[in-house]
């Protein structure tokens, strides 16, 4: 038995040996395997002396494995894992554990795992955030299955997972089937949502500042340092920093050379999506993906800058004023990402309750302290947050929270102020300001709109000053 | 065959008794059934005089119904309509003719479309707009579906619909599989959105100029005589000055008794998570559904009102200044409202693509001019721009709404920065000048997006000098 791999890998792309690589280096004996012989032979070539074992046939690979077997899937999400589980599946037995690491739709997983779990087999939807070096040097770690199936995987994931500087691994439970994958798109939606609040900040400063990017790039590497501390914000200061590395003029900053068509790949969306679906409102990230989506249309946008002229405000500003605005952007953005968060975890809190998953917050931001993308000083603040009250509804109710929010909130109604009406579009901003006094307003207009429904459709409301449903006659004479 | 009905109707709900009572008062024989006999008695009952076919089996209906057989269901969309479908089926004809009138998930109806075409079965899904009354007397109605379908059922349809003030009645053949239900969620995604804009307006002018109820019914009422002449403003006014007609003091207006919390049926969601989908950038309508979220978390705001204090500015008004404010608002709203059709006509657009649709633009704004929530003098303008450019990106492309977004930008943007300094959350408003900004900006702050991505996850960027995707040296050094 002590020939056979604790471990076994399919799917040898970069993410896949990577994470092999990783495990194996913690001293695990890893068994790896690729669908086409070639990525196997290289990484074997690549690695000789490193202890893995390499199957050139599924079965082979299956055998190669200790029981109950641990299987990592890093295949293309969708048809890619169901045909590895469709192939996998009769040569498997009970109780052993395959793992999904891959970019997959957390309501696939909640499928797939209810099917194995009819044949016995544990199934974790796991997400891996930290992108090809979090892979290889230590990733963040979502993984949602059977908690069972987490025991037998734990003592090797919290191995491979970056440690936070409290020397936490950045991985735990996180619940049961679904879970995992979903709380890895959250984080991806996040992650929209900080880096169109870094971009509106950096747009802010350009367009009405007139800041250089030679600026900007002191001004991301100081704000790096305070409470803004985050990977997002170092990288941000470290890319403007950069120089053209392909044009005739190579003292241009690199960023000035990049088309502005933000790309994606869904899990922006799908994040929106579900929010929608449950009833939670996600304006800050679902604002970041319509960002993206609006950059896509450069043919039109181009066409557009023609014709559609702009009545705006074009201010001038002394250094001084200059040094005021600079502190309000900051403000502003730290307040953005407040939002945004509060946002993301009471969409989490809805999806708990909806798929009774039972999230600990706590954990998952704890979680995504190192190894990810998000990861940030910040998010301390919110692990805190929930120490103190794990059944805080809203990050806004927290005592750290609502201080900086209450205190910043001069700032960002400023600078959106200023911004809208120096014709600079601020949509993640905007949102911001709109969720906070949204969500610090006693009454609202819904007032008016459910008189309105119950006007065209018959659609009842409720009363301030009674229980039950109403209907006005309002066909009936005055 | 001159004893059949020259059409059936199954389900005799409210929507369903009303569109038989209005397709036999236009001459036609209709042949009516419902799964409890109850309802079908009940209806022959209070019509015993009208041109029925009441049927108490499905075989029974069937059979009284000339072919190739018209049957409109007016069940439960989802599992309601299925199990009426499953029944129907081995009964039917091929060539007969299916419409299912409910608010169904155009996914749904693509899906059984192509069920039942495989069958020889014509399907249509048509969205019914108007509530009750316009099912009696006229709504406005989008079919999808066969063509040759669509060409059976033509002449009643055309008789049943609203007549637009040019005689032109408010249906049209949208076009294949899922088209009309489709064109009827946006539709509903456009009215959210009105009546969002049209709340915030409200808003505004309560709660940062002072305004009265009385004098805001006044105001509406004024504006549904220009360029807002629409039926949700024409329901505002009236709205705005109906006195409470349950509580103890009945000189209090009803909107005041009524409480702020905003409820949905989900189509507005569907719109939003289809955008998403799709690629559309639709902020203003996804904001309004994001704002009845925020409504319904009416305990979390009356706590977090307690704690989240404000930090805004309070303007006083002369009266003159406070009229100039009033038409900066009915600017605003007007601009908000151009931002929402812009954005629900780029969704059609990118959608009839995805779909193969063919969707005629300017035929659908001219189907809602009559009978439907949103109907409204504004949507002649649409078909104008469409008849005058049938290829037309964006209306902001137009002549019409370009000359009027530019005209009214500065309005919408001295209103978003009031009500935001003021602390008046004005989420639509908000979303719509930046969708203006941002389409009308040549660059956006996307650059610094593709170098984050490109940087964290080797994304690769395209550049602006050259074709093709690079990826930057990040990790060497500088």
């Amino acid at each position: 038995m002590s020939e056979q791999a604790q471990i076994g890998v399919i799917g040898l792309a970069v993410m896949g040996k990577n994470l092999a690589l990783n495990i194996e280096s913690r001293g695990f004996k890893v068994g790896v395997y690729n669908r086409s012989r070639q990525r196997t032979d290289q990484m074997m070539a690549d690695h000789s002396e490193k202890n893995l074992v390499p199957s050139y046939t599924i079965e082979e690979f299956v055998n190669s494995l200790e029981k109950p077997r641990r299987i990592l899937m890093m295949v293309q999400a969708g048809k890619g894992t169901d045909a590895v589980i469709d192939e996998l599946l009769p040569l498997l037995d009970k109780g052993d554990v395959l793992i999904d690491g891959g970019n997959t739709n957390f309501n696939d997983t909640m499928a797939r795992n209810a099917k194995l779990d009819a044949s016995g087999i544990n199934f974790i939807g796991m997400g891996v955030s930290g992108g090809e070096l979090g892979a290889l040097r230590g990733p963040s770690l979502m993984p949602g299955g059977q908690k069972e199936a987490y025991d037998l995987v734990e003592p090797i994931l919290t191995k491979i997972a970056a440690d936070a500087e409290d020397g936490k691994p950045c991985v735990t439970y996180v619940g049961p089937n679904g879970a995992g994958h979903y709380v890895k798109m959250v984080h991806n939606g996040i992650e929209y949502g900080d880096e169109q609040l870094i971009d509106e900040a950096y747009f802010v400063m350009r367009n009405v500042l007139g800041l250089s990017v030679d600026e900007m790039a002191d001004i991301f590497g100081e704000w790096n340092k305070g409470e803004l501390d985050s990977y997002l914000v170092e990288i941000t200061a470290d890319i403007l920093s950069r120089k053209d590395d392909l044009g005739e003029d190579k003292t241009k900053p690199i960023v000035d050379m990049i088309l502005d068509r933000g790309a994606n790949k869904g899990t922006g969306k799908w994040s929106s999506e579900t929010a929608l679906d449950g009833g939670a409102p996600q304006s800050v990230i679902t604002e970041s993906v319509y960002a993206r989506y609006i950059s896509m249309l450069k043919d039109e946008r181009v066409a557009a800058s023609k014709v559609l002229d702009g009545d705006v405000e074009t201010p001038a500003f002394t250094d001084d004023e200059k040094q005021e605005w600079i502190e309000k952007v900051r403000q502003a953005l730290y307040f953005g990402k407040i939002m945004s968060y509060a946002q993301g975890f009471e969409q989490m809190r809805i999806d708990s309750d909806r798929y009774d998953w039972n999230l600990k917050f706590g954990e998952l931001a704890q979680i995504w302290r190192e190894g990810c993308i998000i990861r940030a000083q910040f998010l301390q603040k919110i692990t805190d947050a929930f120490e103190k009250d794990p059944e805080l509804k809203n990050l806004l109710l927290d005592d750290y929270f609502k201080e900086v929010a209450v205190k910043y909130q001069k700032a960002i109604r400023d600078v959106v102020a200023l911004a809208v009406k120096a014709g600079i579009p601020v949509p993640t901003f905007s949102a911001a300001i709109s969720y906070f006094d949204s969500y610090r307003s006693e009454v609202l207009p819904a007032n008016l709109l459910q008189a309105q429904r119950d006007y065209f459709g018959a659609h009842t409301y409720e009363r301030v000053d009674r229980e039950g449903n109403y209907h006005y006659p309002w066909y009936e004479e005055q």
